[in-house]
């Protein structure tokens, strides 16, 4: 099949043809970073928009990287020095990066929704990196290209998320790519932190952690984000890793050959213990290598889907 | 004729032929953001450093573009960041730019006439990318460009520039530009945001919106920047939109075809409404387009004329 | 000989001959900044990561141009926006960069020895950009090639230090690369800012500085820093310069063709006098210039360095 979609906005809207077409071209340009000269001329003259309304130094630089490892221009802006500080609203804002010829926006933003209104405002092909609540569709499909590496196949496969899965786009993403897969998804988290409709979203729930990892084939561990609250921090801290922390104590019980994942940055001693970031089950640091080979694949099949658009002229505005 | 300045200060300095060369250079320039690959080598392995003192993310994402569409490498300093936070000299950054070997400084800077200054102290290009209240040489070009293209000519064209004249840059540059070209301009604005000398400038005056329209061929709406006096800016708001904001029951009393500019990023609702904003008479997106073009046009004809200086040993300080 | 170390982090770790290897290849890295085409292919597909935990302009900027003239891609992370904001530790943040499958970390910290311990737990390399009050060794190389570039040698010369020494990495990476290469070096400062240990490294102290500049065949003034210490920074300064400051009236007690150095940004009128900062003794631009040249070097060489760690396989992390 060949791509047509001229933007990634989630995984809740691809088919699961789509999400493997996505991985099977990272496959083929992960091979691209071992070479002596980690670069193609697939993006030669384009030109990639870093457009962040939340600061987020990770996922920027993995786009920078992966767009630039293609050849293509980029160019960072963050809101703090944006237009948006003097009122301009996002449609103005992703109108005029699309009147200076850019070619990708990718768009890190606040609120749920917000990739997906800017997608339908612009000719240009834009990429979600996180949208509020919502969806952070590049990290569920090198969450999944890590995992299909690791075991072979997604298909059976029983994924369990750890965390705050009411306030995580990961765990959506997750769990909308892994079930169109054919894997099996459990969440585990503190009452207060599931939502109420996760069901009908294809997972199954649990609050007890030695549950979730029995007979879990990978964990997906998400960061928690206690700094928010900087009050009760410590106690809650104390409190979430001593039920909820994935320990060497806790993994004993899972799977011996059990993928241990997470998203970065790590809090080491809250929602995991450096034993188990460091040790042979975790793949965190290879999520990150496959993160760029993932984000190449995306900029690369969204550019090709545009370029499709274009030459039948049912692009949205052009 | 050929360019022979190193520098880019204001259109008050540029005669009539010079400014008609920035034109047809940035027309041939603007085919090279509607290829495939968008980029030529003109300035492959140059250095184009964008020392930002005021933040703007428009101009300055408009002038990494155009450099890196001509394959230069670009530098970006913001002013938050930079050695000037210690103290040092808008001169002593310059000259230490230029040891770096950097080949043509952008400089934005809240005092008037610190392009010029900074020019006169380096041996390299240094192209205004506004200064103060004084000048923004570029946006007018693109403004003129934009003019240009839609009505074949700015000879004998009627400019009406509507705003707070008397704290815009783009204004002065406009009608420096624009009279020199053979344009007539007219300025509107209520009297506390006419500055004294504007007259002699070469441009009228009226306070009246509906006569400022009326023969007008092109109206350029400048922004207003009320968000700087938050206290009252409210009932300013309201009271400016009544009494001067562009709106389709105005613009109805004015030409059928008058071309509608702003430099962006617009305030709907406050110097302009959306209808218009997003109307047939609009050219407010392809002056962004045209931005890229005229920008790559300037640092094409700065970097040859300090080529032709180096030749001749007239630079100032080489 | 062959440079096979992965890492530059200090020069009290290097011999005489690895520091003369640096020189050398920076002099003919110095003539590609002086070509039409400033650039050359040397490190194309590699990605260099500018990791700032200060804020550093100059220091950013000079390794970003030196990179984008080898032909690298260059990533800019800078403290305020990155994970370490949301408490990753450095060693987790490097060994994410290590993931990206980048090659070259370029660190800036305010911890001594964090150059070291990162580059004990990556295994790619890392080039210390100023760890603390510990080191700053391409400062120190690049005050070095100013000095052989206009002295011919360093063998046998006078180098006086003045400022604030015992605060100075600068100071410290010069005493070591210096001495090293067989130059005596004698620190002048109040005593309050000569540090405990500073003559165990081989220098001589003096709190005169006319005695400081008498035999001096070069002088390296350090940057007062009294903007930390806002309340009494003004009669400080008043008195610092009288005491220490670098003058035309004490230079001509001096050897009449006496170096001036100084590692930027200059306070002028506080540690050193406009005339003497612009006058013929002062090599301060050119040192900005040599920036750039021993940048190229050290970024060519500890690349190299790497490979020949890939290749035996000795390499700590991989």
């Amino acid at each position: 099949m060949a791509w047509t979609k001229k933007d990634l906005l989630g995984l809740e809207d691809l088919s699961r043809e789509e999400i493997e077409l996505i991985l099977t071209t990272a496959e083929s340009f992960k091979e691209v970073s071992t070479r002596e000269i980690k670069k193609v001329p697939a993006l030669r003259g384009k030109t990639v928009v870093n457009l962040f309304y939340e600061p987020s130094t990770r996922t920027r630089v993995s786009f920078e990287v992966a767009a630039k490892r293609l050849s293509a221009d980029v160019i960072n802006i963050a809101a703090s020095e944006s237009s948006v500080r003097k009122g301009e609203t996002l449609i103005d804002t992703g109108r005029n990066i699309e009147a200076l010829k850019a070619d990708i926006i990718v768009v890190r933003h606040n609120a749920s929704g917000a990739a997906e209104m800017l997608a339908r405002n612009v000719g240009i092909s834009v990429v979600n990196a996180g949208d509020g609540w919502h969806e952070h569709p590049t990290q569920a499909l090198l969450d999944i290209f890590t995992l299909k590496e690791k075991l072979g196949k997604i298909e059976g496969l029983k994924v369990t998320i750890v965390g705050d899965i009411a306030h995580s786009r990961v765990a959506r993403s997750n769990i909308w790519g892994l079930t169109k897969l054919g894997a099996e998804v459990l969440v585990c988290a503190p009452k207060m932190l599931i939502p109420a409709a996760i069901e009908q979203m294809g997972a199954c729930v649990t609050h007890n952690i030695d549950d979730a990892l029995r007979d879990a084939d990978a964990i997906n561990v998400l960061r928690m984000q206690f700094e928010r609250d900087e009050e009760n921090a410590f106690p809650k801290q104390l409190g979430y890793f001593k039920n909820f922390g994935i320990t060497e104590e806790r993994l004993k019980k899972a799977k011996k050959n059990i993928i241990v994942m997470h998203p970065g940055p790590i809090n080491r001693g809250i929602e995991i213990s450096s034993e188990v970031a460091d040790g042979l089950n975790s793949v965190i640091l290879e999520q990150v290598t496959n993160g760029i080979a993932v984000r190449m694949s995306v900029l690369f099949l969204v550019a090709q889907g545009r370029d499709t658009k274009d030459a039948t002229g049912n692009s949205p505005s052009l």
